[in-house]
């Protein structure tokens, strides 16, 4: 049976990892999409889809050979309309037979279109996992030890902290846009 | 003459059936337009355009016969682009000879495209109708009756209620998006 | 029973005619989608959304009162992602029951996603219908027979020929576009 | 020696201008970009990129002529992707050396491209002009001395203080968007 | 007055620049519109919007001192919907009296919009000027002589010879695209 | 050392699978970038990129293991603007020294931005062994041993014959596109 599970994965962090080894006691195969795939370089999405294929691709590598799990890692660009993102997720997609997420808009999608949705209160305590590591990211705070060691490995070799500190500085007025200068 | 009357119809209602009656006194045609017709499966856009179609076909039906009015339903995608917003509802519409708004920006376009805007109190009185239904769908209260009854019909055959409810649940957090798994 | 016949209509002419007249004999209600609704002013595509509203709406009154058929009109934009394709134009459209079309693409759409389709030897017999009337319209020769006289209606008011001969004139030397001015 | 300078110039005021002198004296020749070139008529943006392109060109003439500054103006608009922004930047504009900017993001973006960017304390101070002589505008305070001569001829011809004042009305309650109209 | 005239001016050339030494004698101010700007790198549309506003720029300039003509070079990407193009012209250039085009779609779409057009024959001589000197390019035959020497200038900043010859090559086979690899 | 490898990959076959073997001996890890990953449906374009993913993730796996070769298979959609493609693939794929391709576009946008490209005569041989497979499957000749058992065993799995049989009927009057019903 193959499952899918979909994040924006900024940064891919403990709490995705301990749900992908949750699923993997139910799959054989896995496809983890990489929502959001084209924004970057914001304090919401500071990292790209190519960054985040590599943090996950090196994370579930343990997973592959412990659990014999085989993994797919996608990344899916936004369409911004919500009556298509089902079927543009399976066209982009190896074909899956359930769905993992507690997001309720993917929840009622998947499930207008017929697609079975597995959640789990794990997800939920995770649910502002990634926000809080971006903060600590931006605060100087301790975060590694909240990511699996490629995730660090990736982000330093992206001097991603840099990235995200710079670009957070905005937040001191207003929201900075490309081109904002007034 | 044929008169113009866009919104966004999420859903119609009696706010909205109460102008059109009072536009069909001035008008032979009437065309209404569908506003940002790609939106769906959002608390503040849960329909999509062709359930709005459904709706509004059905409910204008009764001045069709009464006031031997003719309709036209046209649903009308955003461009993102006020500069070329006129010129599109033009493309996608029977020309039509005056358009009917209390929207500030909607009566800015089409006077600096030279096309007569009219204006009513009415229009205004009806300006929070729609959130407040949508509000009452989410808590549980009455909405039935603030809305023509081939509205009822068509939300009760699209489960309306309990997809708004669930699209609604990520408010509790923050705004969730697609792939806003974290 | 609801059906859905789509086609690009520039412009609907008898062959569609005969068409919704078959169709009309087994279903109640009946959608027709305008295709590449964003398209117009060239010789493949001269008419706009809105012009083919109303050529078509004028056109099929007389099966709404002959035979107590209801009909939608709707325009569809084109995503230019066939993968998506039936699910935008089930979100633009009142549900439909089966659809009606000899196009092979969209046979083969519609029935990856599970829906009935139609096919007739009627629709293919009229299938180069329409450019030939372009070209008629272009080349002087006679067309007005070949529509419905609603659209014969349609198109003088929008001096509908003299507005296809003049942007046919590039296919002298080559196709121009916009801009094409070298 | 060429530069590039980009803002949104919603409009371009005597923050901007004391900036443009100031880089003068440093290049030969400067790109003056014209940032979400494809918005208008917001109160957060006014102006269409015609409007702001005569703002400019008309208020750098003076520089041109005493410091022998060859200028040049340039309208980009919004990809809505960071991750490629560098490029487009590039391939809209004359190539350039050094890029003046303030903003975090247009930094990190473009020194990830490598390309040198200059920053001045000066830029910051005029950091929330733009938003303030808007807000004059719309309250019906003083704006024409804080903005070039040019600027409020340009302003005064496409009559854009009724412009930026009904648009901002929708202000009161919520944010109006086209087809708002409930 | 000022006027209009739009090109792809892939690249400009003599016959480009003798239509703009026409129109000066008729117009105070003229906006000259890049077509098609964000194209590039194809050997129909070998240049950037970058080069092309270099190559104008530099080349108008005697206009600009012998006939006090005022310029504006204005790169305008393509929206690919005839039926918005006028007003997103309108909306990135300064206002305009008249356009200047024998282009058939640019004077249907103006005249439909109620703007005057002014046509000459030499517009038409010059009219496959363009496609002749890429094939110059390509096959090593002379172009210098046709284009002015400012065009030359930027041609060889940015290798564009060999540009154009590289990404001509896939002609040999069939037209490649990026990605074409099969 | 990592490379990148992009092809459209419809279906991948024998050619690209020879390829990847050369390749491996010369880099450690390789991404393998899917083209155009948002077409599917069409003669020339049978397959979505979810199923390419398939084919290929399944053929390489014996590379993993054979070579020790760390894969990457990465869909990437079209921006269709040449002069951001090759910073949408950075964004899109792990970081890459050295690109593989013989298409002349690839090779001249990937050189303009300094990054090195290494060509085979490997590479051309296979040049048309794509649209030669896609002929024969549309055909009923054999196509089965021109490709990994891999791509054979998805190839059934999703009906592809039946598909690109279906979508090539249109070939026999002119091209048919959705809606084009006429």
């Amino acid at each position: 049976m193959r499952g899918f599970y979909i994040g924006r994965f900024q940064p891919y962090h403990n709490g995705h990892h301990t749900v992908v080894e949750e699923i993997a006691t139910e799959v054989d195969e896995l496809v983890l999409g990489i929502g959001s795939a084209g924004d970057s370089h914001t304090d919401h999405d500071p990292f790209t889809a190519g960054e985040r294929i590599m943090m996950i691709t090196r994370a579930v590598r343990e997973f592959e050979r412990a659990n014999d799990l085989v993994t797919y890692v996608v990344p899916i660009e936004d369409l911004n309309r919500n009556s298509v993102w089902v079927s543009h997720v399976q066209s982009m997609s190896p074909t899956f037979d359930v769905a993992y997420s507690n997001n309720p808009l993917v929840i009622q999608l998947f499930e207008e279109a017929g697609i079975e949705v597995r959640q789990s209160k794990m997800f939920d305590r995770e649910r502002l996992e990634g926000s809080d590591i971006r903060e600590a990211m931006i605060e100087g705070d301790a975060w590694r030890e909240r990511v699996p060691d490629a995730v660090v490995e990736t982000i330093e070799e992206v001097h991603g902290v840099q990235r995200i500190r710079t670009v957070a500085k905005d937040d001191v007025v207003e929201r900075w846009e490309v081109g904002d200068e007034e």
